[in-house]
């Protein structure tokens, strides 16, 4: 069997496309990430701005946004339309052939409504597994297209659903690890997973599995680390080589926790 | 030589988009259309509500809205992310595979920034004539995907621009002429070009570029008519077979007038 090609899957949050020089930066580094790639951009924090502007009350719970149909517009008008498509002409300002997509488009990402009960999100939707549209994303890679997704998919149904953009990368990593070695790289504002949050020396630089779960117990890595480092050894149990937690400025030289 | 495929082009305005029964009719219909096929919509009705909601004045000369920035980014908002997700999700609910494109999507429509010299149009462009993807899109078609056009391009530059909506489809049609025998559909709120405009009745079902000049001559087509008709007769001289402007409901009928 001939080794897989690489394939780098690289999450960027709220605050990165939020501020133009940070995402200048990030977009200059991402163009020279070698291999093919993809990237996901969530948007949260332009969706609440806008959301002031236009009189549209934003309520969260548990850090999820509920999405009734007033937020659905507003959150793809700001990921589909405006985040999506200026950062589409900024990679192909640098030479890098982009495409925006949503879940929707090409029916790459399926999604399910999700479940009005215990707690109704409204338009809030979670992939399908295994109906992820791999072959033709995989398509466009050898083509020499880079895929850019917003975090919006839809349930086959005529419905855009509002989607977590950590989850969107994670079932494109998945989905894409039959076909490539794949390596999720989740950008926040750390440097990595941290023993201490006010201490960037204590970067964890690697984890496995039972290392997390020993953390964990000893109440080292806490709250909102919790969710998103359970998906990512859930994305690596499904296939995905390697998640690297990392600042989005170090995206080139790798340096973060990375969890295998 | 092995005969063409036949690709159709459909081109509907802001008036369909907006009226959510017409759209629902129009995309039963679109979903029926054999052969390969790309829509492209407008949404300029749409825009000038969100923009009163939003309290940016809507500024248009001759027809055409003048884009300042803010202008961009909410037709962006609305074009590449509201109408056009929207219309995708709808499509694939019916089992068309359709992707959303603006022309700064793998590069299909670079564009010029239209000169300020004499009016100032702010961030509007004009597809850069021979630039168009048509082998993208054809790889696209081929693969069975039909690709969702909004009237958003790029400068390649990293500046998205505004475009007309019928510039767009008809740069569509003669770069993929090519390719394939084109057919382009302008679909607007009358049956066709009448003689009278007032009478459904007076339909003229098929028109050659000499007729066209008498008509004009005669002064029988007026006013905004002819910018259309002197643009689909222009596709006509650069390859496509043929441009029928009519009625959304009649796309399955071809009624309306044939110009040729």
């Amino acid at each position: 069997m001939s080794k897989k090609e690489t394939l780098s899957i690289v999450k960027i949050g709220g605050n990165i496309v939020d501020a133009p020089e940070a995402l200048d930066a990030f977009l200059d580094d991402f163009y020279r990430l070698g291999g093919h790639k993809i990237l996901v951009h969530g948007g949260g924090v332009m969706a609440s701005k806008m959301a002031k502007q236009l009189g549209i009350e934003t309520k969260m719970l548990n850090g999820r946004r509920i999405t009734d149909a007033e937020t659905l517009k507003l959150v793809t008008m700001v990921y589909a339309g405006w985040i999506n498509k200026n950062i589409v002409a900024q990679l192909q300002k640098r030479g890098c052939n982009a495409i925006g997509l949503s879940g929707a488009d090409a029916n790459t990402i399926p999604a399910i409504k999700r479940s009005p009960v215990p707690i109704d999100f409204g338009f809030a939707g979670d992939p399908d597994p295994g109906k992820t549209n791999a072959a033709f994303l995989s398509r466009l890679l050898e083509g020499g297209v880079t895929p850019v997704f917003c975090a919006i998919t839809h349930d086959e149904n005529g419905s855009l659903l509002n989607t977590n953009a950590d989850t969107i990368a994670n079932t494109i990593a998945t989905a894409c690890s039959r076909l490539y070695q794949t390596i999720l790289y989740y950008c926040f504002e750390k440097e990595g997973v941290l023993k201490d949050l006010n201490n960037p020396d204590s970067l964890i630089p690697a984890m496995h599995r039972d290392e997390y779960e020993v953390y964990k117990q000893q109440h080292i890595i806490v709250d909102g680390m919790i969710p998103k480092l359970d998906n990512a050894f859930k994305a690596i149990e499904s296939g995905v080589s390697e998640v690297i937690v990392l600042h989005a400025k170090n995206i080139l030289n790798g340096k973060g926790t990375v969890l295998s």
